[in-house]
């Protein structure tokens, strides 16, 4: 096991209505100028929006509102966002929505107190120092984001989509009303639930030995996933089925499954591409690169595929042949992603095979983005786009 | 599944060499003046406070001793740490040793800013409304009482041992060196081992029902435990095992695998009678006490036992008969901690029969100590420990 630190500062709160404690957590965390960031129409349509401004009045907190953030989120309006609280002398944003809204709330709260552009965080010129804080009301369990000191934004000039991480960005409070996720599609549904398992997996596949704990805790929460997914697909108003799905949502991404080891994130990096160029959803694009992925790399460690076949899927070893089991872990694999709805392949997706050289050109195969499980060169992951235009392992 | 609230902002700083950061981490967290808070010898002679003391030198913190904690930690020493605190202007606590340590300067830090008799939050008088900030470097793995928001502390006049639980006592970090518990001779290597799965089957066992991602989390963690224990009982200077463990140890507590279920904690009611009684080591109480808690209450819910014999222990599912497999899951626990050494009988922790009615008695029935997953009567406590004078299910 590698030495590790591990620090989870968020206050979740769970469960039904929880969204009308907004505003008393707002104030326990000591906000009282609030930047309301949200993204499209639903959260209005839906009465969450009010119900949240409703609780941040009743507690005497002044707020701005700022909507429109977009699914793969923008830096143009994280631009505008720092402006704002800028203008206003916002001290706290409280972010009501998905993954992309919260990464936009990150964004915003590092750019406010730096004074060069903010995408030095994301391009890696720079780290942050200070941040204003951030909270979240949940409304999709998909990008751990809630829980996590990570966001993503992608550049609008040039769609270059990119990530940055620091503990100065984990919420303060993350409120999860299961509720709230009971009306989404099930496509949405099941992009969510893929973005969960590949953050799992992402951790789970590592070269360092001896983390048994940090493996079973995975393999807890890719269970659960399992288990509940396929229940919302057929009952999408089962909240307790929803409940665990976002309650696994969260504890696949503060780190809690992935500390004490070497990670791999390739998977992310290569879909990335994708969503940035077809701006897909993230959960289905990686539904197509995660499989291809592990039908690329499973020679790297046989066992390490065996031993997830057997404990997440149930797979009988093949003692004599544990390469067998390997890759049934991986037929397992998408055939569930297919169960639930997701595409297994390029085509499905929208992508074209034509463009996978501009892919792998983009990537940018020289900013040390490959290490981890295996460290990939551009014939690796340009052999990752090729198998996902036609996987084997199906 | 239920509404929750979890928060865990406690700074886990785990790995080789880690004491050696406590001085920097103790500025981080805002300490300035620290009442430095140990047990016995073993500290000093290890070497162990003395690179801690240096680690808080070069910061220029200021720092006061108070050794002596014994385990079960008394109200006697926790009065005059408050008084030492108060003198000194003490506002951090580093607690440098295991649960016992830990618990003390969670008592003193909860006293300092208190008018009143501190005990109060362990009686149920009162709750806590400030603490002094409390912070950890931990040598042992066993109580979790480092990631925790509780303590439990001995009234030395009577023997009264109670338990005070509040977010204000949870360390705002704690140095985890699995290094320092390679030398824990095996017999406390076996107390903490089944201390920590004690923690997580007071949590496991519950009448809410649809709350996967908890069982899931719940059985990682003892499958950890049922996979390390041996070996660090076999191979005491197995640095991988030891880590597994401590950091088992700490998942088990934080309530991480504890939300949003009702929670049981009888067998630790009941088990801290006897270390109150008999002085003797609390996991090695746990060993004799939660098996005949267990072989009492299973016809409560027999597929739930009988789930924790299929998923923990490997056992079969005899699905015709699924008492058979409840109690062997029973019968395996039983073999398992025979199998690292612990007390399973009444006779061989050296406890009294004839004490029954008296334990029952202290144990105070009246007080609503006894919810969760069965509750129990005075009876059924008796009954407890006649099962524990003379096992069944061995």
């Amino acid at each position: 096991m590698n030495n590790f630190q591990f620090y989870s500062p968020t206050e979740f709160v769970f469960g039904k209505e929880s969204e009308k404690l907004a505003g008393h957590y707002v104030k326990k965390h000591g906000g009282t100028n609030v930047l309301l960031h949200y993204g499209g129409g639903s959260a209005i349509r839906s009465g969450l929006l009010g119900r949240v401004k409703e609780s941040l009045t009743a507690e005497g907190i002044a707020f701005t509102e700022l909507g429109g953030v977009q699914p793969n989120p923008r830096d143009t309006l994280v631009y505008e966002g720092i402006k704002l609280c800028r203008e206003k002398g916002i001290d706290f944003i409280l972010a009501v929505g998905g993954g992309s809204v919260i990464d936009s709330s990150k964004a915003i709260a590092m750019g406010v107190p730096y004074d060069g552009d903010f995408w030095d965080f994301y391009s890696g010129a720079n780290r942050p120092k200070a941040a204003l804080s951030v909270a979240t009301v949940l409304t999709i369990a998909a990008a751990g984001s809630e829980g996590s000191g990570d966001s993503v934004i992608t550049k609008e000039d040039g769609g270059l989509k990119r990530g940055a991480g620091s503990d100065l960005i984990r919420p303060r409070f993350s409120i999860m009303n299961p509720e709230l996720t009971c009306t989404l599609p099930p496509y949405q549904t099941a992009c969510g639930a893929t973005d969960i398992m590949a953050h799992v997996f992402e951790r789970y596949f590592t070269n360092t030995t001896e983390v048994e704990i940090t493996d079973r805790l995975c393999e807890a929460v890719l269970l659960t996933m399992v288990k509940e997914t396929p229940r919302v697909i057929a009952d999408p108003a089962n909240y307790d089925a929803r409940a665990n799905i976002m309650w696994a949502g969260t504890v696949a991404h503060t780190n809690i499954v992935g500390v004490g080891r070497e990670q791999d994130w390739n998977s992310h990096g290569i879909e990335h591409e994708l969503s940035a160029l077809y701006d897909c959803a993230h959960g289905a694009g990686l539904a197509v690169i995660m499989p291809a992925w592990m039908e690329h790399v499973y020679p790297h460690n046989v066992l390490r595929f065996a031993q997830a076949a057997v404990r997440i899927w149930g797979c009988q070893m093949d003692i004599e042949n544990p390469e067998n089991t390997a890759k049934e872990g991986i037929v397992r694999f998408r055939q569930f992603l297919r169960s639930i709805g997701m595409p297994l392949t390029f085509a499905e997706l929208g992508a074209k095979p034509e463009d996978i050289p501009a892919l792998v050109e983009k990537f940018g195969i020289g900013d040390g983005r490959t290490g981890g499980f295996v460290k990939l060169s551009a014939e690796d992951i340009t052999k990752i786009y090729e198998i996902a235009v036609d996987p084997q392992l199906i």
